[in-house]
């Protein structure tokens, strides 16, 4: 964007960072935040966190030696700094393309990435691991953990802290605190952020921060007043309080201006010298430095490619509707008929489509902020008092809360509905968002029932009919665009476990579940071009698994299953033990993840690489058709 | 054991209670404990626990009309005096047997339990949601949570403690605070317990206790001292201090004596009548009132029958050792010959096995009290410090811990090994400690291997496989009495995924995993004298599965896949994969736990009913041969 040389075009690694004045620390950061802009105006990305996060790591790089030293980045959608700063900065222009950057830190890309983050709040304990781990061999290098204000609302993080606090390990929290970094306010805690302080009994670091303090020092000058002025933050600072952090017997320091870099080095200088944990309270600004960003941080959280000057994205909405709204409208006609319809999410209000629920049934909606734990447990209370709570949460981060699905709702028999967006291949995010084992951990535990509805009308349906069901229900629907097919004023209640077949045919059974049925509906055209006539059955439940669809797929001379989920474990093995039962001794073929973690790229382009669209599909049918 | 009559003889319901006086209600609580204590004499149970509780449940019942009201136990094992209160004491004789009584509250015995209890840490998100259900539908019942102290130190504990706050949920929080419900102290928190009080702005709940505590009247009297006098008490309730709970914006009462129904009953009744939620800290004695136990309340936390006047258990210890046993020893002389190796348990240190561990190397042993997301979490970074982490944890509680195992560990490539205790069936404790999802939860996880050893001399072979591989790793083995196999000076270095052929065969292929490697030799041998011949083979590996094992097995007639486990997504559909990748169509069954959760009752006879033993092996093998 400039025509002068850069400071960032010299640095090379996080050792060049070290040689820079404050000055120059102050420019490295506008020509980051100039780098990202441009690339992600390209590529799309978690820009407004990264923004925000950018003196924070340009400060941890001055002052750490890493890779030796370690940063571990909670969620790791921050970290587009420290890719740059980290010889990344070439290959950066391939962020989240398929066999390019990941858009999280990634051990498998670079030494300098500790952890591949993803899912919140497990910054602290993998940071307090790679510290405990350095102290039972002796080593002397640094933990750093950069965490958000959101993550630490997490259960986990709170195990953590309460862990480190009793052990004394010595590290560095950053408490990267935007206060805004997710749609609702994450409980009570964070409204204490402010009022931290150091523990009375605490040693060295409170010492010393209270003599440079006291002697009006480098550090005072950095200390950033908010609202009360120099001497109330230093009262602040080393006068007791009992607030939580140091309750939990971690050293904290009064909140720090997050885009004054020296002041930021300054803190951490200090907190890296201490022999137990200190946490830093850093205040950013999401999206800071950017305009449109500084304006509309949740629009740039995760953001498309977009104009540079107006911050309007560039494409236009596909036209067909996304599954996620499809489900988002057709919970509100439910809710409509049906008071006693709970809409439940875990910081995901807008990206799991309840934005106009919300809106419609405000006291009716409960946003837990990202505690997927409670969220499902909570909605097995609230199955319990008469309600019936339909749970959204992303495939991925449902995951969190399997033991409260398998005791809390399905033990309990709880009218719970689970509405898993995102299941399936998920494109840009890669690995830690792919929806891969929903099928499976849904499947396998007693009293639930798994919907695979194949396109928007059937999603409709299958919400319709998993709200009349008693007990647990899940239902899994795929990110992005629709399939196009029009959804009609009136949901079909299903029959419980019944399948739906969709075109007839002899030679070969294509059992397909959720969108796969329209892979399916491919293969079986380009088969029957070759005189082979494939059978097509939208199976739509994956539990219960149609015994009759099956014994009629048996009677062709090949079976093949199709999923969007990992095939061990999955709706296609599943098929096979119903065969067994049936004494089928039918070829089959399960065509589902292969048992690797999913790469980044556009979805169709996965899909291709993984063999899972028609083309792959239709490749490994011959094949198998061959050797029969 | 006495002959007058007692007041617990006239107690049918609940509703009895609340007609008793003081005096009588001190009485009915001696009669608890007695009747207690001579059930679970003969019974085993977690006496210790439910013997603290005494009075704490019958406060409540005293004052709340259940079944409307609603009590949710966390853990649930505390929980005795409320069945017996609760129109079964006919039935409380049964306790954990076959079909008897369910050692923790279950909705599907009686209309009072308002959860299936026995995971930690649930219980404030479940009683939120049953507040919330009520809120919306107007209703005006109460709701109470029955928390210990070291269950607060799970996440979903504070998860749940920050939304209540924020959303002043009307509920009470009694936290049953014995201060030594785990082996370990759980951090920090539990620490500040002591120093609780009403937040400044708080309502009608703090004025009334303020106003009684002024008047010098009733409540004044109940409070309980504990170091300091009353004066002091009452300032330390009333005057403002930053604590945890408080913070978190939930009004809490100083500690109260738990072994004082009068006092209990007070603190409750004006807990019960605010309009927003109040913690009542109550403090009591794990084991109270039975001399044994109050001496030794580690050994009556879960007990086997004993004598009533000794305390000492009836039973000798099994001749052959534990599973546990056997693993806590191979695991200390693995970690002589490697310093690398570290232990992780989450309050599991003697349950699972690791007290040999934990004395011979209590610097690389780590217990994260009732934290499985955090224990899992900081084994990833301990094993990306270098070292070898093997977490030790029960299966069912695992579960807990999914989405740490794919991200943290399998995604992030870290050598970090699972021992899997309480695999399979667990006998007393019914289906909230059954393991039966450990195989499907880790085989569909990328990167991970998963081994079964099938006796305890393989467990040995098994854990030295894990820490010689890259890579996470997991070994399940179950609870109980081992196979009295002499285990081995040196373990082998097993194969990765190479099975083993025990018993060569021609009709019938008996794969079997683990513990069912036994069952399946059995039922060879019941097959071998009807003239059919099995062959038997212990697959070892659940994953990856010998696909040559199988295409051998392919050769029979039949091929039975044993394990104990759940059959959806098991190891078992693994197999009929790996049979349909190989164009095998022979006839096959998939022998695992049903698609039910599991009943209580001794292993044995658990297994009898579930089709698992030999006998129930062999029918259905010989109706599948007959079917062919």
């Amino acid at each position: 964007m400039t025509e002068r040389k850069r400071i960032l075009d010299m640095v090379k690694s996080p050792a060049d960072v070290k040689c820079l004045t404050d000055e120059e620390l102050e420019i490295l950061c506008r020509e980051l935040r100039e780098e990202m802009v441009e690339v992600t105006s390209q590529t799309g990305g978690h820009l407004a966190s990264s923004l925000g996060a950018v003196e924070i790591i340009v400060a941890l790089h001055s002052l750490l030696n890493c890779p030796d030293d370690k940063i571990v980045f909670d969620v790791g959608h921050q970290a587009y700094a420290h890719k740059l700063l980290t010889g990344r900065r070439e290959a950066f222009k391939t962020l989240r393309q398929l066999d390019g950057l990941t858009g999280f830190p990634n051990p498998d890309e670079s030494l300098y990435d500790a952890h591949p983050s993803g899912h919140a709040s497990d910054s602290l304990s993998v940071a307090m691991g790679l510290a405990k781990a350095r102290d039972m061999q002796g080593g002397t290098n640094n933990v750093v953990a950069v965490i958000g204000d959101s993550s630490l609302a997490g259960g986990m993080a709170f195990e953590a802290l309460n862990h480190i606090g009793q052990d004394q390990t010595r590290m560095v929290i950053v408490l990267n605190d935007n206060g805004m970094s997710i749609s609702k306010p994450v409980g009570a805690l964070v409204r204490h952020l402010g009022y931290l302080r150091t523990r009375t009994e605490y040693r060295q670091t409170r010492d010393a921060l209270q003599q440079v303090m006291e002697s009006g020092g480098l550090l005072s000058r950095g200390l950033v007043d908010l609202g009360r002025n120099m001497k109330e933050s230093m009262k602040q600072f080393v006068i007791p309080h009992a607030m939580i952090f140091e309750q939990l017997g971690i050293t904290c320091t009064a909140p720090v201006d997050g885009h004054d870099v020296a002041t930021l080095r300054q803190m951490f200088r200090i907190a890296l010298e201490s022999d137990g944990p200190v946490l830093v309270h850093v205040i950013t600004q999401k999206g800071h430095g950017y305009g449109p960003s500084e304006r509309n941080p949740e629009k740039f959280h995760g953001v498309s490619p977009f104009d540079i000057a107006t911050g309007e994205a560039k494409k236009k909405a596909p036209s067909a509707p996304t599954y996620t709204s499809v489900f988002g409208d057709a919970l509100v006609r439910e809710a409509r008929a049906d008071e006693r319809i709970v809409a439940i999410t875990a910081a995901m209000k807008d990206g799991a489509g309840l934005g106009a629920f919300s809106k419609t049934y405000p006291t009716r909606f409960i946003d837990t902020g990202i505690t997927e734990e409670h969220a499902v447990a909570l909605a097995s209370g609230l199955a319990a008092g008469g309600m019936k709570p339909v749970v959204a949460i992303y495939s991925t981060f449902l995951q969190r809360a399997f033991d409260q699905i398998v005791i809390d709702n399905a033990l309990a028999g709880r009218n719970t509905v689970f509405a898993i967006d995102r299941a399936g291949i998920v494109g840009d995010d890669g690995a830690t968002h792919t929806g891969a084992f929903d099928i499976v951990y849904m499947r396998t535990v007693p009293h639930m029932r798994v919907l695979t509805p194949s396109n928007e009308a059937e999603l409709a349906s299958a919400l319709h009919t998993a709200l009349a069901l008693d007990g647990p229900v899940a239902l899994r629907y795929p990110r992005g665009a629709a399939e196009g097919v029009p959804v009609p004023a009136e949901p079909e209640l299903w029959e419980e476990g019944k399948a739906h077949t969709v075109r007839e045919g002899t030679d070969v059974a294509l059992l397909g579940f959720g969108r796969m049925v329209n892979t399916a509906l491919e293969v079986a055209d380009a088969l029957a071009a070759e005189g082979v006539s494939a059978r097509v059955v939208d199976m739509r439940w994956a539990k219960p698994i149609d015994a009759d669809a099956v014994a009629q797929a048996a009677a062709c001379k090949l079976v093949v299953t199709l999923e969007e989920g990992a095939a061990a474990g999955g709706a296609g093995e599943g098929v096979l033990d119903v065969l067994a039962s049936l004494g089928a001794t039918v070829p089959a073929l399960v065509v589902g993840l292969p048992d690797e973690f999913v790469m980044q790229g556009k979805p169709d382009q996965v899909r291709a690489r993984l063999g899972l669209d028609a083309a792959g599909v239709l490749a490994r049918v011959k094949d198998k058709l061959a050797s029969l």
